[in-house]
Order: C-alpha cells, then structure tokens, then sequence
C-alpha cells in the first residue's frame, strides 16, 4: 500500500496511535501545536512547519515573504492555542549554487517577524539540498487558564472567524500576519472554549474542532467573510492557508466580544456550535440547509 | 556570490551576527544546542537536525536505520551539552507513491529510539516531496551546574573522546547510540570544562572547541583510537558523522576518570589543551610534531 493511498489523516492517526507518552505531555499530536507540563501556572507550547520550494513556494517567490511565512506559520499555530512564541530554531536545505542574496533575504524575512513578535532565533541546521528546505520548529508558552484546545467547543457556542477567507494561494498564504494580538486578547478577556487556525481550509479545520469536541455545527453563507481573491463562496471554505482564525465562545459573550473588538482584523460570526447528533450544515442565504463533509487540502 | 564560494561556516556566522536575542537566551547559534532560560535550577536545551535522502541516507538506506539516526543526532546534541532530552516534534516530507511499510519502519526506528532514552514524541508536520525529509526538533533539559559549552576549555585539561573514530560512512553514521549515559555520568561526577559530539570530524569538532575557547591543543597519534573502518589516520581525523563525544577536564582529573569509567564505550585521552599562542599539533608516533588545519566535513 502506498502513502497516498491510505491518506494524510489516516496516517498521522496510526503514527498517533503507535505512540506511547509519559505524563509530562499534557497533549501530544492532535492540536496546533504541543502542551507539555512546565511550571506551576505555565505549559510549554511546541510546533514546527516545513515549507519546500516547489510545494509551498516557488523559485520566483519573494525570498523574504518565504522567509516571512515560515516563522509566521508556527507562530500561528502558537496564537491557536492562546499561547506566546518564545523560542525558534530552523533548518534549512540550500542549494550550494544558490544566489547568497536570495539565502539572506529568507532569514531577513524571518528576523523581521522573529524581531515583531519577540521570537529568540537560537539555533539550526543547514544542509545542501537541490531545492529549499526551510523548517522551523518553535517554542512558545502559555498560562494554564488561557489554554485553547479544539477538544473543547461546547454545544450553543459562537463560531467566530477572523480576517477574511478564501483565495490565499494568490498572495496571502506567503503574505499574511499571524492573529497572535488577536488570540492573546481572546484568551485574556474571554472564555474561548475551543481555537484552531485555518491552514487545511475552514471547513476542513472547524471540522477538526467539531470531531475532537464531539459536536455538530451550523454556519452561515450570510456572514460568511469570503475574500474577493476568493473563486467563490464553495472553494473559499477548502481554500488552505488563510491562516485565520477559528474560535467559539458561549453564546452570551458574543455580543460583548463584537462590541469590544479593538482590531482593524475583520471579525465575523459564522455559526453554532450543536449538539453532534445535529451533523454539520451549512444555512444557504435563501434558507436552505446543506449537510457538510468537511473536506479540504491534502497533502499527500 | 554563491553560497558555495562563501562557504558553510562564514554563512552561519553571518546569519548569527544579525539576530538580536533577548537576555532569556544564555547561548544562541554556536553549540551543539541553545541554552535558554528555564527555572531556578535548570535550562531548557533546544537543537534540531535535518536528514536528506540522497545526502545524509539512500533509496537502499534502512527505513529503521534512518529513523533511527534522524532521533540519535539530536539526542547526541544534547547530551554534549551535558543535558537530558525531552520532547521532540517530527517533520517528514514523504513521496505519496511511498510504500506504506517503509514510512511505518522510519517511524518505528524513531519510537525505538524515543522509548529508550525516554523521549515523547508529542508533534509533527506532514508534507508531501519528492524525496523523504526528516526535520526532528528535540527540547532537553539541563541542570545549570551540569552544562557543558565549547567555549569552556582551559589550559592544561586533558582530551578525551569516546568511543572509535572515522569510517563511520560505512554503517555507524546511521547505526550508532548517542553517547547520553555517557555523558551524563560525566557531568554528574567530574567538572567538565567542554563537550562536543563529532558531526564534521574529530579536527574540525576539537577545532570547535579550541576556537571557542580560545585555545591551542597537542594531540597524540599514539592514543587516538582509530576505527577499523577508517582509510587510515589522516582520513578518520577529518570523516564526519561519529557522534562520539570529545570533552576535556582538569588533568588532575582524569585518572580517576579513567579508573572508574563504567561503560563498555571505549574512553581514550587524546591530547591536552594548551595556549592559544602554542597552536594545534599532532604528535606523530615517531615523535614529530606537526601543525593542524581543523578542516572536516562542510555541506555546501
């Protein structure tokens, strides 16, 4: 049997299942980034990316929005847990005949964004390879309360989405700003029951919540924040990396959250969370409800 | 310019010269791992490793050995740093048309290597490429009294090294144990003034150290414990990929050290650290000294 055959998700859960953790692991594989125990308020945070040239960029890509988004995806994935980015170290796989200025122009991509959200670049690797390689592996940290897994939507909740979505294979999957001010303030002033960041697509990622927290959903066309690079509506929810985020919180927050929203970050309210044995629907803005398969991008 | 012509080491100077790190950073870029802030009594050790199909393993390489190797090096890292490793995350870029079973053994010679040394694997990221890449990224742990640096070498100390040297290309570099039992008995019972694990060859690794420390060294051809898998002396000098360890202690140590080594691993004492202004020579068998180039392996 070959990779591809047996799925991307399917494999990670039969690496998963294989696996045996001590208790220092407060949750292993399974969310946006790792939860280890750490001091008596705090977790450590733990999360890498890889982005190859060919697959995730290409060689006419802007070396410093290559660079940009390596760092940004991980501190992303830090955001989606409530958490803050400390710690980076990154390996990189260099063509020896590669231009020296398109190799510093990827590590002044990621100092820019290491310098903006107060990331430490404390190590690597480097490697000859005959296309880029860049990973990035990243520590972050997080008080115990401000915690956000998937696993924890509850029935009622608000579904919110920042930013828009959909269409980001034009620019923005290179070119965006990890929701890190947005999730700190999230988890600092409200309770957010569940986070996760978009990257496989909004459907396929509030499906991720919805299949860890045991729930169903109903969203909405009408609010939907569909970006104009977007397709349309249908691809804008399995477009990947918009690089949003995704939260729910109870009900009677909602509106106080909407009141108080201090970002120029585009806030919308998309949905419910349901009891699971409501499913997944979507409400059509003529009223209809679709039943949803959450699907989105794959990577093998 | 190419980053070829500028060669490996100047470009990870270089880079290292224009990041800026805070003051939780003890040490950054320029050991075998970063030393970072913890608690009271600890630091966190944080290193990665990158593995390339066609550079560091073959088509015909074993799926189990690769795993195998991928976890060792880093775990190798931080024990010459005199610390414990902890948690490690997993990037794997696989081809899809890859056999199922092959992907299964790399995992398997990972898990091997994590129960052993008692390390959780608690993340990862997936990504389909043309050739298999393995990124692991590994926290460690350290208590402060106990942590080893290059940097730390004084005159007088006594050279060690475990272990055989050079020839490693024809299994050890894939097939080894990472010296961590070792290394923490050292910690735990001598002062240590320097550890390095050897990745780019005894005189470029022991370079390492006498740069960082700002030292000369003599070594000794007559004790230097050559493997039957070198060339010869010259070339088990400069092969890369032993991960043994090299250290120096107070002379006035190492007898005892000698006396009561409680492992199999074969411990040698190599040479002597001296000032810097005596230089870097090897003492041939016959007597002659003769002045050292630390030149090993470089991967552009």
């Amino acid at each position: 049997m070959r990779l591809k055959d047996l799925g991307e998700f399917n494999f990670i859960n039969r690496i998963s299942k294989a696996i045996r953790l001590s208790n220092r692991v407060v949750k292993g594989i399974g969310d946006d980034a790792a939860v280890l125990k750490y001091t008596k308020d705090k977790y450590l945070l733990f999360t890498t990316d890889m982005l190859l040239e060919g697959k995730h960029f290409y060689k006419g890509s802007s070396a410093r929005l290559v660079g940009k988004k390596a760092l940004s995806s991980n501190i992303s994935d830090i955001a989606a847990m409530g958490g803050i980015p400390k710690f980076a170290v990154i390996s990189i796989g260099f063509p020896g005949s590669l231009d020296l200025k398109y190799a510093d122009e990827i590590y002044r991509g990621i100092r820019k964004v290491a310098d903006r959200f107060s990331v430490d670049l404390v190590g690597g690797d480097t490697v000859g390879s005959n296309k880029i390689i860049i990973n990035i592996a990243l520590i972050g940290e997080v008080e115990i309360k401000n915690l956000t897994l998937r696993s924890k939507a509850k029935e009622k909740d608000a579904i919110f989405v920042t930013g828009n979505i959909g269409g980001s294979i034009k620019l923005k999957h290179l070119n965006f700003t990890p929701r890190l001010e947005e999730a700190r303030f999230l988890v600092k002033n409200f309770k957010i029951n569940s986070m996760i960041d978009i990257s496989d697509g909004l459907l396929a990622d509030l499906g991720h919540i919805l299949e860890e927290s045991d729930k169903g959903a109903v969203i909405y066309e009408k609010t939907m924040p569909v970006s104009k690079d977007a397709i349309d509506f249908n691809s804008a929810m399995r477009d990947g990396e918009d690089f949003e985020l995704i939260f729910t919180l109870p009900e009677k927050h909602a509106d106080r959250l909407e009141d108080i929203w201090p970002f120029e970050t585009r806030l919308s309210r998309i949905g419910q969370i349901r009891d699971i044995h409501k499913g997944f629907f979507l409400a059509r803005k003529n009223g209809k409800l679709e039943k949803i398969k959450p699907s989105g991008f794959t990577h093998f």
